[in-house]
């Protein structure tokens, strides 16, 4: 029976136009910075249609807004989550829909009367936004919101403590937004593809593998800056060409392992239209679900700098985070059940659910994003797809709900 | 017998040290910025020591120094001349060995009582470094030196005309210092190579076929920004990568034609880590003696250009200019007598020389550089290397003086 339920999706449109009217930005897209009164009063309007869909709300000490629906049993919840927060000029999608598409999922039960086994939450977590690697609101959940990571500078260069400041919390006292392992029973996110591979598959469904380790390095090329009209070609040690072919020896190696990876930022010295650059500087970031695979890749690019006398300097290293095998088994039997076709894929971006995996089996499933855009005021999802992810995630918490035993 | 004119070396060897005591920076090598007070200095020691020879000086409306020693005929005079101006913290060779080495052959006529058939003029030119470009000096006196020129940015910033107005010049005045074509014999310049082919090669003496012409380009790359992450490596357009393989293209391409090219510059956006760059700029020259050649490498760049969805934009172009062929034999015959090994090359940078060139004959000789280094405190040239400069400078001037009729 409860497999007839069917989530409105009109309403859930509705929901979506509502939001981004908090924080529409005069010159175009929606902004609700981390923190900031719009922000504040986009999480207020969701606590609202929480409370109005009889669930108990509860902001922790990071900020993150928790909606709590009763089960009839004494279980960990199932948790379906994601934030409402944006970058500057952001879409209506980003985020919201995951939050959104949890309401919507409630708001079923509800109209039905139907309580399941398990408490249902839905999570929408602080300041996914706030910085360049994001999801304060989460690390704060799993108990890994350091202060050195709320010392950062986020979106304005200020610290992310002092936002937090800002928005009535204390940045000393997140630690108590801390959940245990294992105390929740599945964790859940809708999210929009932020890429465009569904579209081009042509599925209406990503079933996410897992979120992707991020390295990220520093590669310098010293050169020798010398007159660009008499220094023959044979004897230039040009820092600029020795980076160029390094930015392409990136691409080659990282598609030639089913990765991706970017060279994002450059500088040269000195930079003068007659002088050969002497100095080059370049960030280069790889991305991938197997970190044996990354290990393999970073030892070519460290090969490649060094052929070319230049040296890579580790930045930043994120670890892969794998998706729970039975969850996206559940998406996977759901979306044959609705007749979606769907796809295995990575996410190449960070989410909240990258942080929930280590207190929860947690699985993503995407929609698509027309031509893959996000983080701007052109960001797309139809409507249909909207819904379709709405529908899933309810299909699948309903079989979740009989078939987990926390 | 004035085949066996010797220059004093010691003496040219003292001028150079006492010349680089004017304007040594405490930071390191030497700063006469043109139209400074120390290159004022250094124009009015100059001044004193072509005057303690038997010279009269000029100062003409652009701030030339103009030494002449009289003919015995009334001739044309034949000319010899560099600059005394450097860049900031430049070194102690390039343009004031062409002008101390003119200083000395004047000194070893003078020391024997010899006057030539040819008045024998020492030129100082002015603002060689005042620009990118260069050579303003040269320029006025050739009657070129436009107001569009005059009002662009020097070393600083600040307009050419505003230094030459603070030197007490009127740069609207400029005009008067035009010498009318065939005005001058003969026009010889030694200057130190700036490149490292004489040290690599091996050869004493560098006999210069001409100023190479340069072409300057701007060239843009559109692509499509979007997330490095989430965007799989088939379907991106990453501007840098563009440009990386159209940098790698400029070395192939000029390297066949056997001329030179340098990207000096490039900027790109957003230029943020883990965004694909979705805009490359790049600033883009290339160098050489022969027109059709240019004309050849400029219509692949414009087609490699554009195979990237990128576009060439031409922004500045000189066209190259030859040395007299005549006087070029003339220094071969003078090295040979000297047993000095010599090889034919092109400047690669701009000189005095290319401006005399529509006014006179012209031809310029190389010594070796150390390094290729010049424009640096390191630049350097051996004792041995100046006096056979101006050795060859002096034979060529009395066998010319000779030779020519006007």
């Amino acid at each position: 029976m409860t497999h007839a339920l069917q989530i409105d999706g009109e309403l859930l449109l509705n929901d979506l136009e509502q939001l981004a009217t908090i924080g529409a930005d005069p010159a175009g897209g929606i902004t609700r910075l981390a923190y900031s009164p719009a922000d504040t009063q986009g999480r207020t309007w969701v606590a609202t249609q929480m409370r109005s869909l009889g669930m108990d709300v509860t902001i922790d000490a990071a900020g993150n807004t928790i909606g709590r629906y009763a089960g009839s049993e004494s279980l960990a919840p199932i948790v379906l989550g994601s934030h409402t927060d944006t970058v500057r000029q952001g879409g209506r999608y980003d985020g919201a829909l995951g939050v959104l598409a949890g309401i919507a999922c409630v708001r079923t039960l509800h109209a039905h009367g139907i309580h399941l086994r398990h408490p249902l939450e839905v999570v929408d977590f602080a300041a996914e936004e706030a910085t360049v690697l994001g999801t304060l609101g989460s690390q704060a959940m799993i108990g890994e919101l350091s202060a050195e990571n709320l010392a950062k500078p986020a979106y304005d260069g200020r610290s992310c403590a002092e936002h937090l400041r800002e928005a009535g919390f204390d940045p000393t006292n997140v630690a108590i937004a801390k959940r245990a392992a294992g105390s929740v029973a599945a964790y859940l996110e809708l999210h929009i593809e932020q890429g465009d591979q569904l579209e081009y598959q042509q599925h209406k469904i990503g079933l996410v593998e897992g979120i992707v380790g991020i390295r990220r390095y520093s590669v310098q090329f010293r050169g020798q800056a010398n007159h660009a009209g008499t220094t023959q070609m044979a004897r230039r040690r040009d820092a600029l060409v020795a980076a160029a072919e390094y930015i392409l020896a990136v691409r080659d190696i990282v598609s030639q392992h089913s990765i991706v990876g970017t060279c994002g930022t450059i500088a040269i010295e000195p930079n003068i239209s007659n002088v050969i650059p002497g100095l080059a500087l370049l960030n280069c970031e790889i991305r991938g679900m197997d970190s044996q695979i990354l290990d393999q890749v970073e030892q070519l690019l460290v090969a490649e700098a060094n052929t070319r006398g230049g040296e890579l300097i580790p930045l930043a290293a994120k670890v892969p985070v794998a998706a729970s095998p039975m969850l996206r088994d559940v998406l996977a039997r759901c979306c044959a059940a609705r007749g979606l076709s769907y796809q295995r894929m990575p996410s190449g971006a960070g989410h909240d659910a990258m942080c929930m995996a280590s207190i929860a089996p947690m699985v993503m499933l995407f929609v698509p994003s027309r031509a893959g855009i996000s983080h701007a005021p052109e960001e797309y999802t139809t409507p249909e797809d909207c819904i379709n992810g709405a529908q899933i995630l309810m299909d699948a918490v309903v079989e979740l709900d009989t078939a987990m035993l926390i």
